[in-house]
């Protein structure tokens, strides 16, 4: 699978999003929700909504959908309930956020190990798990079976990282690193660039800033 | 501006790709690039990327474009070089990673302040600055100003605190947070869901075991 063409797949970028907000619904106590309350609450037409629930057979009944049964629909079109074992690759302060994120467990995806190279915080106990170094990964893959790898170191060395835990048979990669790798198409990769998002704001505020000051001089 | 709508502008979106891999390019001592290498490397075709870079006044030559001069106009589109201001709530984890970023504040987003409700960590210093209470935050916006505020809080107060900072006339918002709030039209935000990539990952991961075990059931 090549993710590259896979991540200009809006369609299943959206699923996330509905399984999110139908949770909020079910914490708020809503029963049922139609398309149209969906397209208010969410920022998405009721034609897109109704489209993209027909992928799992959701009916396109305008009279509404029943807020667990949708939720248990997409949570299983999206794979949730099945458990994914993650390592960690990186040892700094995003890694160890993304180790403290008990969220991600709750959806099945559990750290099972932190890899690091520097020699200052190998051997360190972070939550239940020693930092191990990164050359003792070929080792760790022969006796677990890992589905998931998250690049979260910021330079350049993620691109050899990378192809090094393909080339161990990982086929899922959470990159956090500003670097493109183009991957096997047997291998799935998600890039979360942090830095991207802050990269839009800034162009979103500053076209304001010159529409501002294009209708009133700032002083 | 609504970011719902803006968001789904998938151009912008390709452009911090665009500034990060010529500054990879850069680094390795590449002078010229032309759209088909950036086509093999980045996964996008050439004619798309001629069409994103027509919106700076790229001319599209197939022969190559200099990449320090295209990666100064990408720059100069996304509005870079300018500096924002940003404020991060919630100093868990995620909020101090961010705070410990140094490459944001290398592209102008420098973080002037972190708040908190949590007794705990009120008045502890990170970094340069002490923790202050998120009722601090009103008083702060009078005396600094403040382009993005950082929601770095995981629970379902995200909502309230996102009202919250835009009534103080904050006009970027930077959410980690689950929940999807609609703001104003002059508010632009940008939701960063971490969950939401693991959730595309598992998904592909689902779809490659399903079609292997179609294919060789495991044993």
């Amino acid at each position: 699978m090549n993710c590259k063409s896979r991540s200009s797949n809006t369609t299943i970028r959206r699923f996330p999003r509905y399984y999110r907000h139908l949770i909020s619904l079910q914490k708020r106590g809503v029963y049922s929700v139609s398309s149209k309350d969906l397209s208010e609450q969410m920022g998405i037409t009721p034609s897109q909504i109704r489209k993209d629930f027909a992928h799992f057979g959701g009916d396109g009944l305008h009279s509404g959908y029943e807020v667990g049964i949708l939720k248990n629909k997409i949570a299983n079109f999206l794979g949730l309930g099945k458990t994914y074992n993650m390592v960690i690759i990186g040892a700094g302060s995003l890694g160890r956020a993304l180790m403290f994120n008990k969220s991600f467990e709750e959806e099945g995806f559990q750290v099972i190990g932190i890899f690091d190279t520097d020699a200052d915080v190998i051997g360190e106990k972070i939550e239940a798990f020693k930092v191990e170094h990164l050359n003792c990964l070929s080792q760790f893959v022969k006796h677990q079976n890992i589905d998931i790898a998250v690049i979260a170191v910021p330079n350049i060395e993620a691109i050899e990282i990378i192809h090094k835990v393909i080339s161990f048979g990982i086929k899922g990669i959470w990159n956090f690193s500003p670097v493109e790798v183009r991957v096997p198409n047997d291998v799935a990769i998600e890039n979360t660039c942090l830095g991207d998002s802050l990269m839009i704001l800034g162009y979103h505020l500053k076209k304001d800033r010159t529409q501002q000051s294009g209708k009133s001089p700032k002083v």
